[in-house]
């Protein structure tokens, strides 16, 4: 593998402030290599094992490690997404002496973790909770790291002298470091699944295990030594809700895994796309494919979107940054909750739906497992039910707001609302230097109006429901079709929208901005038009109009197919990560599925592809 | 497994005609138990011939295979898509001894299948074709059976005193029955595939490999001793696609394996559904998570879907029996070509969509390889690319009745696409009986309309555009992004909802025929959901009424969830193929995974649960 390549402007652009931390740590992995396809499921939990070691050992995550602040770690390390889709897992470990595992699901209660039926009891004679499991139900369950790793953080029902105060969680050893079980606990292997085989998923059983008092983790409610029961937080539902506002940044790093997936299976489709030849006129060469409009209609949007993501992460990153670095508790930051949500929701949809375009626009090539494609869906697959169903989460979101109003005055939730969710971001944007079109819908203004103006629809539409039935709220899933979750992404929309403005708007580069502004009127039509239904219904969009829209979008993806090559080779994914043979990168295993990289219209790619050679 | 029960009067009537030669195989493959998961590339291969030489003595194969009358083998045999997705290639192969493979595609050539670059010269001193491959992309590619097989239907170039007369298809040796290699030929292992595992493809080699004169295959043309060439057919592209029309059957085929996977991946998700508990009002028991409305829409569409196109794979194999049994050539069937190609591309479609739902609303339970939709998705997902890719395929059939027109006058474009697909059934069913709501958007009769009436203009607007470059027509892709493509799946989702009215109005048993009238206008009523933007831009739907059909979806989709469980049981799956513990089948080696099936409405149901706890 040759050095890194000093990069573009726009890859620069891309990577954002810490650029020097990402090619820092690109320069690490790309000589790893630590990458396989055909292994046993031990073989691939020991090989994903080395590749943490290889990580972790890098002098700038020792660093990082020693260092006592830990900020921005979601912008500095991101860059690991693509080195392994389980980037977000290894980043919460900090040290490989002893390792983790966070055991809060179990076989009864996934989605509605609230109802965990693990129970806790203070012995105050001996000062020591005993964990145990009371039914199968009560089994944890989809436990990372459960067959290797050394201490559990376990939540459980906490019960003292009989009463309940709703889960808590507590530190749980598991097993020594020669591998010995802690008494009282066992652990199975849950073994096979779709993807993720380099983690270990397995079930963790508790008969009556003694921790000591101080194994409480007692941020949100401690025991004194004679079964006082004490927290600054009195409903149990608003302390359960903090405990799980810790999982805020996970869910961000999961979109940004999300992310990473798919720029990877797009650097695969769109080089492919450009070098693979198939149809044409009579009596010439065949035409690249990506020439046909099926191909950069299915993949243009993608790219887009991608795009849109990398700038909304970075913006959704700073503001849990600033959050943290000012001593805010997340659980209090409503809005960045509902953000990232509703962003770990729609960037995990949008990585499905974009890498199964990936699969189908690269043929049986891209059914084969060493183009990689079919390795990150099935990895990726599970990030739209883990860490909070995708479904059930957005839901949630919008019930806590409910709640939340229920102590409030009844008219307030309106303007409650609206206060949570009016951080928008349209006022800031200037966008008359982007509308280069003829008509309206051409203009960004008129998207970015489109989405804004759905969002608050759904928002009133919302709030009217909830003045009519909020004396006597029945919390149920089956309310709530259209109105919550469409809302929820439909605000995360309007983010990636806006915030992809505003990055075109703040990038200094001509020619990178105009680049950039194309692949945005692209987002922004593309969203749009997905949602034109709706709008056709609200008589916001005109019959004539819709189709206008469907043009426009045609239009825009055939504009950018060839700028594609450039915006893949711009997200400087070091090749050993990249893998396929399809993307032209060499693998001795499968000769056969080389296709060397297609001329391309920038040096940066051409610097990329001679490295790329030398393999 | 307990013997299979008594069928109900509806899995009869779901079976059809041969439903006794299909119960007669479930009870066959009911005692098999060559099913895993967690094996080697080379033991699942293994396995998978185990399987096939399992099904293939069953009596009843046996006894077929002997039979000289080869007909309705699709509706006969299609029982055995849930034994294995892989029925549609066994079904091809008739005996054991020695197996063969299909060569079509090369390297360089997949969906544009016509550029092949094999060659056969032919030999007159010797009477012999060489088959050769000149370059890199002429190799032959993804060849089933690759590793193992005996002959290979390869197709080539066939050339005569340097003279090309297009594609021809010859049988060329490979290997004899102790593995030995004919002279010439080499073949590789292209190994680990997303899935398919039990299948070997393989890259297939010719170096000047020499086979006798009679190995053409000479349907289509025929080379005398001294190497003159006949053709009944004049024209090289009509004769590649008289050859092509044999892949006719096999696309059936597919369509008939993608809906056994949607049928398999419902019955799993359905019974889940009902047994799993999340959620729930406040002090209550938890909810059955059916009952959730985001948990009903995303499955119950589907399953109206997989019963819609169990009537109408009935409906085109009869066509295609019609036909054959009539000594009818399948390649100057155009409309039953451009059915099965349609049904092709929206069956696997919705195939993928609907098990990616299931994998969904299944949770981590349907990311657990032994709850079998991890390996049901990665199994068919390549059905949506492979026999024609769907979206080339579409297009295919367009331009073929582009090509047609050239040689006719030249405004007989529009009565001559009239003609062949003015078949509908439209004219044959009496709606009336099925209308139950109260309004316009409710009746059968409307959406059948509404379906129609989008086909006849995606049809005069490519009639139109034909027109208009009829003279000079270039057959790029690009040129075609919604019409061509579009009207071919606007076919089949008329003729899917006409087959199943049809089916519907022809049902005997009150009960059953009220059930699946639900169902028919649930179908109907998604489709025309699925496409409510294109009826709103055609003003063909007003704003009011597409919202309508939105309340009309959520309405039926409630209104069947209870049903779903009858239906699923009356797919009438035997359960060693179904598996899944979250299905209510025990699986010794993954116990922790088993959820009991529910109380079901039906006595069906009971016999069914009895026959499973005994397991």
């Amino acid at each position: 593998m040759a050095a890194p390549h000093s990069p573009s402007s726009l890859s620069r652009y891309l990577d954002g402030e810490f650029w020097k931390i990402r090619d820092n740590l690109r320069e690490g992995i790309s000589n790893c290599e630590l990458f396989h396809y055909d292994l046993s499921l031990d073989q691939i939990r020991d090989l994903t094992a080395d590749r943490l070691h290889y990580a972790m050992k890098l002098p700038l995550m020792q660093r990082h490690l020693t260092d006592q602040v830990k900020e921005s770690w979601v912008q500095k390390f991101s860059i690991l997404c693509f080195f392994s889709p389980l980037f977000y897992l290894y980043i919460n470990l900090q040290n490989l002496a002893f390792t983790g595992m966070f055991a809060l699901t179990e076989r009864g209660h996934g989605s509605n973790a609230r109802g965990i039926l693990t129970e806790a009891h203070y012995e105050p004679a001996t000062q020591e909770f005993i964990i145990h499991t009371p039914c199968e139900d009560a089994q944890k369950m989809y436990i990372g790291n459960a067959m290797k790793g050394h201490y559990a953080a376990v939540f459980a029902q906490l019960i003292i002298k009989g009463e309940p105060h709703g889960p808590h969680c507590f530190i749980v050893p598991i097993r020594d470091q020669h591998g010995v079980m802690w008494p009282g606990v066992t652990a199975f292997d849950m073994r096979h699944k779709e993807g993720l085989h380099g983690v270990d998923n397995g079930i963790l059983i508790f008969d009556h295990v003694r921790i000591p008092r101080e194994n409480l983790l007692d941020k949100f409610g401690s025991v004194s030594a004679d079964g006082k029961y004490s927290s600054r937080i009195r409903s149990k539902g608003t302390r359960f809700n903090a405990m799980i506002a810790a999982l805020t940044p996970t869910r961000l790093a999961l979109t940004v895994q999300a992310m990473a997936a798919m720029k990877l299976g797009l650097i695969i489709a769109v080089r492919y796309s450009h070098s693979r030849r198939q149809f044409g006129p009579k009596d010439q060469d065949e035409v690249k494919i990506i020439e046909h409009q099926t191909q950069y209609l299915r993949l243009m949007p993608h790219l887009a979107t991608s795009l849109a993501l990398t700038f909304t992460v970075r913006y959704a990153a700073r503001l849990m940054d600033d959050a943290l670095s000012q001593g805010q508790d997340l659980q209090s930051n409503r809005p960045l909750q509902a953000l990232v949500a509703g962003l770990k929701a729609y960037s995990t949809w949008a990585n499905v739906v974009c890498l199964q375009e990936c699969r189908e626009c690269t043929g049986g090539m891209g059914f084969m497992m060493e183009n990689r494609i079919p390795s990150l869906k099935c990895d990726s697959d599970v990030f739209v039910t883990f860490e909070g169903d995708n479904m059930v989460m957005l839901q949630v979101v919008v019930r806590e707001l409910m709640t939340q109003y229920t102590k409030q005055f009844e008219d307030s939730i309106v303007t409650g609302m609206i206060r949570n969710w009016s951080s928008s971001a349209s006022d800031r944007i200037r966008t008359s230097f982007l509308g280069f079109s003829v008509d309206k819908v051409g203009d960004l203004s008129f998207l970015l109006k489109a989405l804004s103006y759905r969002e608050r629809v759904l928002q009133r539409s919302l709030a009217a429901r909830l003045y009519a039935k909020v004396m006597n709220i029945t919390l149920s899933l089956s309310t709530s079709f259209d109105c919550p979750s469409f809302l929820n992404i439909a605000k995360s929309l309007l983010v990636t929208l806006e915030q992809f403005a505003l990055a075109v708007q703040e990038c200094q580069v001509k020619d990178d901005q105009d680049l950039l502004s194309k692949f945005c009127l692209l987002h922004g039509t593309s969203l749009v038009y997905q949602e034109r239904a709706w709008y056709l219904e609200h008589n916001y969009l005109s019959p004539g109009a819709s189709r206008q829209i469907r043009n426009q979008l045609l239009e825009l993806c055939r504009s950018v197919k060839d700028d594609a090559l450039k915006v893949v080779a711009d997200f400087n994914f070091p090749s050993c990560c990249i893998q396929a043979p399809i993307a032209g990168v060499v693998n001795p295993r499968a000769e056969w599925g080389f296709y060397p990289l297609s001329e391309s219209p920038v040096s940066q790619s051409h610097a990329q592809q001679r490295a790329m050679s030398k393999l």
